[in-house]
């Protein structure tokens, strides 16, 4: 999927939200813990009542691998029931992988052959060869950390370099640099400051950016919006918790979706009043 | 383990050598391919070889993921055959992860609950939050990406900040203050010029440091040595490629035998000759 046909799937849902499928067993409601995959049949779940309302799903590898090969096991599921019932869908591999440039091709062969998916969350720490395997493949997008939503944003991110900007300035444009508009885009977080949304879209004018933090971590939609939102929409907005844990009894799917249709409604709302839609 | 074990395991074996475990079905001795789990069986075989040359296994994440669930079950059943047979052994989950609090939770359970490893590599781009759950678990390891031996390592980790130092310098100074000598080691590549081993010694003269990059990236094991053993030995070097692939033959499991002796013997005239032991 190229950033037209991303373009394109925004406005025919009339949404660019992305759903978090981060399933703890500690918190999924307790009688799906009896069936023999319990993490499958409560994404399987959220996602049928939640795909009219969203154009990606972004499994978080952590709650997967936690379970170790069963878990890897419920992902690897969870993906192909996507893939096979919404071939539409954008997957987000939320994986946060980085290494030498031989170790990143393992990675690249694992999650856009093996898995299928169509994009995957990258750590700049280890430079370009740790990007450019992700890179090669057509349709696919590496998706890099620049300035993320976590207390800890601030240890390494905004620490001013020697030319006045902060790291994650150099991050964005040394690794835009890398790719292109159709195959990279970037993770900044809503819950930062508006304005540094907007410096770093006029760093960018034309990649996407993955925008996590709206909902439990406290990001506003609204003012994300203004300050990233571009001719092309320009933003995927990721909400986990909020939605696929709006409650934990029997009801979780039915929730989810008026989560999630909150979400799109709201979407919605701000592409018809930015005219976008 | 802590660091006083980790010092009287290289005295016992008169080595620090840690050997990467990096299987790639493409590389590995073809009679292999037909049983039932390639992997496993190339691994085993290694192990039993260079049991007695090394003090720690470094098995390298993306070598399994790439294989998928099928993959992680084999990077299982490896760990499981190193704990059984050779409890003494240090595992290194050579996995680079770093996310969110929350997030990196999951991780730590999947590393040190899961799969039993002693140590974890870590990607500090996200900052303390993301490496302090890691923290948590008593004689366990974050072992912090500082200073890396690929390409890339010159993008953003020499890039100079605002107080003239490069990032990694920072990298080192703030999250050495996260844990202690006992939990927190570094990544420091050996093909990086010796006197910035040096200088990180400097800045950490108690912590150990994991120094990749001796063998098929380059490294100098003589220069790596004078520029980083402290007191305690304070390093533990990897080689993967140079000992597991030293022939791609039948002879492979003799051959990565015979390699990795001459890794710890040279070792042991470095620590005899450092009066280390």
């Amino acid at each position: 999927m190229d950033k037209q046909k991303l373009f394109e799937l925004i406005k025919q849902y009339r949404s660019f939200l992305c759903i978090g499928l981060d399933p703890d067993t500690q918190k999924i409601p307790k009688h799906l813990l009896d069936s023999e995959d319990p993490i499958f049949e409560f994404n399987t779940a959220i996602i049928d009542a939640t795909v009219n309302y969203c154009i990606a799903y972004k499994p978080n590898f952590a709650f997967y691998e936690a379970y170790g090969s069963m878990g890897v096991q419920s992902l690897e599921k969870t993906i192909r029931y996507i893939k096979l019932n919404y071939p539409d869908k954008f997957i987000i591999a939320d994986a946060k992988r980085g290494d030498i440039g031989n170790t990143s091709d393992r990675y690249a062969k694992s999650i856009f052959e093996h898995l299928s998916c169509d994009a995957i969350t990258l750590s700049p720490y280890m430079g370009k060869d740790s990007i450019s395997p992700f890179l090669k493949y057509k349709d696919k997008w590496a998706i890099i950390l620049c300035l993320t939503s976590n207390e800890g944003s601030a240890d390494f991110q905004t620490l001013p370099c020697a030319d006045g900007n902060p790291l994650f300035i150099h991050t964005i444009k040394k690794s835009a640099q890398w790719g292109n508009i159709n195959n990279t885009m970037f993770v900044v977080g809503a819950t930062n400051n508006p304005s540094l949304l907007k410096d770093i879209r006029k760093i960018i004018p034309e990649h996407f950016m993955l925008i996590p933090g709206i909902g439990a971590q406290g990001g506003d939609l609204n003012l994300v919006c203004d300050a990233a939102l571009n001719k092309d929409v320009g933003i995927i907005v990721n909400v986990s918790r909020d939605i696929i844990y709006a409650t934990s009894n029997e009801n979780f799917a039915i929730a989810a979706q008026i989560k999630a249709q909150e979400y799109q409604n709201k979407m919605e709302a701000i592409l018809k009043n930015k005219n976008l839609i």
